[in-house]
């Protein structure tokens, strides 16, 4: 059962374009479409309540969407506003729609009671808008496993080490052996690592002129249910790094937006962004391909994962130290599902 | 549950060659064979009475048909006729066979009580015997959708408007309000409509040359469980053609077989028979490319709501007032269906 | 229900080189792993302790098998031996491993209780270390149907007239006439049957000098569950070669390992091993290619058998004459479940 009192990530703003664009999420078949002239973005079930047909085949018109079916036309509050060769619209024709927000080029989803659906809450990520300092490019990935494991993968970084051996793993040693400060929040947890006085890595020195050695932080932050915001990087040591990492050197910031699919299913939504020569588009591209290919790499393991849990079951699975943040945000999860749970039920 | 005691549509009478033809069938596997001596078509299950083995991959001998595996041979009634390496032969070996008739270049099966199999039941579509007054090709898809959502399909005409737009579709408002008139049957029911003094579609003016005004039908005919006849066509105004469409002008015919082959698939089998430039054979094959592109378009977007129902159930949909032919036709089924339940129980 | 206390062939041993070798068998996903030095195979459950990730992902180290996600190390007996980043590693940190015996060129493995894996119940096939004597060939086949059906198939040697037709089947007669002697064994059963002063089939000429008359003979030996060893061939009529197949003349040895996938699928191992032209390996070459296109005959018989047996259920089964040492077999794999599992319950 996922948390639906919560948005989540459904598209990036570019996907949705003068056609209905239907996905599914937190297994429901929904349908967004953009209204030709204000481009306001709206999100409706993808199943016509004349004869279940998905509305994705239909056209997008002035009134709303229309079924490529028998023409109904529903608004974007999904009410009924045209059934051709009929005058009376009866109260039922109407299809859910479901609260959208478009903010940071994300398209964010609210699953679960639209009255409780505050924009308000929605993660704050501005470097989106900041081409200048921060240009990115995007991604998405369909993933062939429930998204917690993806939030499982991004809260053990020890699996750097094996999983990205020969990509950006690097120095297993390193990896394991980092101390983590965890600190648990309300909406999730926080954690970052610093190594101080290092030599940098091949892919910093390649991307920037950074000097012998520097002190690297990597920082982590959750919130439930499926954002996790990454800040990487490095600063030539002897410049108080600690105290203010908005200095030249290199940085690189990782948005990730986990949604569900269905149970076993999810996307996997992503963009990179290079903090350090900013100028030269081929920078943003090289990053991106970086992480692409590492990505596949944590796809393809955590798909393997999913069938294992799928055919073998979860029992006799055994925790280990470098778990401490990963069941965290398990808990964090649980604890925010359960109390959704009682609410609708009072 | 499907209708059993009815004839269904099985095959196009030129599919079944040499070789065994397996075609699963109301969620049975059938094999059908040809005589080869007397082209005399039957059906057995697709089970020997061995080992299981489809029948499907034997062969056909004069005695009837021989299993691949170890070459049991089996004749038109299903009966065991010889077993390899040994004399006697059990009244036990003998695997069920099914009534088949060959009328119109159809081949239709019975899939109930043999006993009730009559012929005379079959529907009469003289016009496959008349190919110099309407040449016609066939064509048969496997649909993922239960048959019944073709059906519906074509008792509601509204969709020409919005599934076909850009194909056979025209003008959506014409569609949308011309009245049908509808005619319940014992058997279906029959509907017709009428487009007086209009102007002749850009379709029928590439066909023929037609005059400025038209007086257009459009007649369907739908024979439970699975037909249904479709007549089309166009005669100058004044020239009285609701009182005789055998006259020059344009007019096509399409036999529509829809059988279902498991509880969300099903075979549409189709012809198309040109009544204009009979002698000229592209206008046969104009005219059968494009309903194969129109009738491609149902296809996909009946087997998008055939998946929606799977996912998303029945619950909650809304009917119109362009559903009045399609709900007639679902009560005809019921109650066919159930006349059928009740007299097995007695 | 399968067979749990028996050596299961499980690959070639060729099969498993420097990475971890993955192979579900009697419902279990293994990993197999040969020891870098010393070449000692070993099967574990290919899942981690940790967090299910199939340890197939992983890579082979000195201590054992590392796993591809978090780097935890396994050993031979499945014991956790490394946890990066901990010191201390709990005793439940441990995979399943099973009991592993490398013979014949093949890799064997005891899917049930450990301490009954005795090797000395491992079939002999000593063919396979003479490549002078037996020059010969390996494959696998992946069948998507019971183990039973394959062992069915070589049980009733009456489908060589009907699957094989057209390659190795020849005459549909001789191959229904000839008698069989079965003789039941503890472990299974043994057949054999000799045609006496016939004429050599093509396949005979072809690959050696054979004379006009020769003694033919067709033995195939059953071991529970799923072995199968067959000795085929011919000699010149006249010299005593039931009291002596040891004769130059055409000879052939085929070895059938049959092991369970799922319920419904399963691995087909076999070898071609001519006992002629030793010295010219395109004998080698063409028998094998002979067989596999034979073999691949079997294939799709038997897993249209099994889906049809999926679909439509055993009942109604008619056995015949040439079921006999089929019917024997299967009462033998009976006898040995029924005891197994009474002796679990114990």
């Amino acid at each position: 059962m996922f948390i639906k009192n919560a948005w989540y990530m459904a598209a990036w703003r570019h996907e949705i374009g003068a056609q209905p664009f239907a996905r599914t999420l937190c297994n429901t078949p929904l349908v967004f479409f953009a209204h030709p002239d204000s481009g306001q973005v709206s999100a409706l079930l993808d199943r016509c309540c004349h004869r279940a047909a998905p509305l994705r085949f239909g056209q997008v018109v002035p009134q709303g969407l229309e079924c490529g079916y028998h023409g109904m036309v529903f608004d974007a509050q999904g009410a009924c506003v045209r059934i051709p060769g009929q005058e009376r619209i009866p109260a039922s024709a109407k299809v859910r729609a479901y609260p959208v927000a478009v903010k940071d080029e994300i398209v964010w989803v609210w699953m679960g009671e639209p009255e409780l659906a505050d924009p308000a809450l929605i993660v704050d990520y501005p470097y989106h808008n900041d081409h200048a300092r921060w240009p990115h490019k995007h991604q998405v990935y369909r993933v062939q496993a429930n998204y917690m494991l993806l939030v499982d993968n991004l809260m053990d970084l020890t699996h750097l080490a094996f999983v990205h051996r020969s990509t950006i793993g690097g120095n297993p040693k390193a990896h394991v052996e980092a101390k983590m400060k965890v600190t648990p929040r309300e909406d999730g947890l926080h954690f970052i690592r610093w190594l101080m006085d290092t030599t940098p890595p091949p892919t910093y020195r390649k991307a920037v002129d950074i000097g012998e050695r520097i002190d690297r932080w990597m920082e982590f932050q959750y919130i439930a249910p499926g954002t996790v915001l990454q800040w990487t990087g490095g600063i030539e040591s002897g410049r108080n790094a600690m105290q203010n990492r908005d200095q030249p050197g290199f940085s690189l910031r990782i948005f990730h937006g986990l949604t569900p699919e269905t149970d076993t299913s999810c996307f996997y939504f992503w963009s990179a962004a290079n903090g350090y020569r900013q100028d030269d588009p081929q920078a943003t591209v090289d990053l991106f391909q970086e992480i692409d290919t590492a990505f596949k790499e944590d796809k393809a393991i955590v798909e393997a994962q999913q069938h294992s849990l799928c055919t073998q079951g979860e029992q006799g699975l055994v925790d280990i130290v470098s778990d401490a943040a990963r069941i965290h945000m398990r808990r964090t999860v649980k604890r925010l599902a359960e109390a959704e749970h009682t609410q609708s039920r009072q």
